[in-house]
């Protein structure tokens, strides 16, 4: 069976995203500090993200109000409302950010193009993940957008019922172990790894709990085309 | 052309919500004028919340941040973080509130549903409206669901190419003249507006610039299979 389907992840795949919110944390950091010396900003943070989840899910809404309740909490409710208001700005300054390509993700997306159907999959908040696709000027390019609030096993299955597309036509490229590559594998299509510089400590996946075939890792996304080529000539592309 | 798809609006329409911002609207209210005796909080928090609406889209987290902005801003940064910290809390209990169907709703969507098929077209944020159906117990009776970022002309447009849905087989059912009632009329298709005792600020269309024809006003959802019954039996239904 040919490669129909070509799907692309967006944050850190296509278009620089951890690095904003590094620099948002580090900010928050510097800022507490002056407050609380002791505390240990970036474990009080991370724990709030994971606890309010499964209220807020992902995103820069969510990040925002998780760096408020951090605040709040590490200096015991001593910081001033300036200082809060000062946090939200931060959140909307990341919410207008411009969408900063990845290298070669235009050209790589123009040549994939030619010869599959290409396909944005990303996780994450909606008004949020349209907005940046809106801003990246990508947006011609692909054939269809599906942003799912989370990327597992069943939302991966869904989206290929809902487009009628068989898990041995359809490749995913993206940044995240956790949200690109293991769940596509397990539904039995093929995942293209991409690392990013930097990964948000909730997408960490542990190398040796990977599963051993059905993925490739590239470390560039200008080697997409020569791998999408080279798995359609092989009988057995896993 | 027959009926063939009928399409539901959540918010207000299948379940209450407007009226769980009203009861934070009005304890947010009660919190600042015991800093700010003067300040007039409804009007600051909706220019506040239409600010932002470019910045955050609609939803819970959203009215979260703006509330989080309209105290600071109307107490002039005087409140206290632990004051801060209520509001948050607020914003957590309203994600985590049961979802409370409105009269009739489960016996209306079986009855469509057993001679259409039956969407759930509604806006906002993605995550807490997949997390609102979950709660419903509504999810089965659904074929299809659609979570926009906004209700407009374009965004039903879309829907309905994605799936393949003739404006004169479509019928939108929703509580918001503004999301549910004109854009739907605009595209051909027939819209059937339900009220809710209570309509947001911003979803306020005057009647006076309201479509002539093409929509229907039901008072209650049970009166909606009749309507169906005898547009359907119309030739010309609008």
């Amino acid at each position: 069976m040919p490669i129909k389907v070509v799907a692309f992840d967006g944050d850190d795949t296509l278009w620089h995203n951890e690095s904003h919110f590094n620099v948002t944390q580090k900010a928050l950091r510097d800022l507490l500090l002056s407050h609380a010396p002791d505390a240990d900003v970036d474990r009080r943070l991370f724990a709030n993200e994971m606890a309010n989840l499964k209220l807020y899910g992902y995103g820069i809404k969510s990040f925002t109000l998780s760096m408020l309740e951090t605040a709040i909490e590490v200096t015991e409710g001593r910081i001033p409302a300036s200082d809060l208001e000062v946090i939200l700005g931060w959140g909307k300054r990341m919410l207008q950010e411009p969408t900063e390509l990845l290298d070669g993700v235009r050209e790589a997306l123009i040549e994939v193009s030619r010869t599959h159907a290409v396909l944005l999959i990303t996780k994450g908040d909606l008004f949020d993940q349209e907005s940046k696709l809106a801003r990246s000027g990508l947006g011609e390019l692909f054939a269809g957008v599906e942003i799912l609030s989370d990327k597992n096993r069943e939302s991966y299955r869904q989206v290929l019922e809902r487009r009628g597309i068989a898990a041995d036509e359809f490749v995913m490229v993206g940044n995240s172990l956790r949200s690109d590559i293991v769940p596509v594998v397990e539904l039995g299509a093929v995942a293209v790894h991409i690392p990013y510089h930097l990964t948000w400590h909730h997408e960490h996946v542990d190398e040796a709990a990977l599963p051993a075939r059905g993925w490739h890792r590239l470390e560039k996304i200008s080697e997409l085309g020569g791998l999408l080529r080279e798995l359609q000539s092989r009988p057995d592309r896993r």
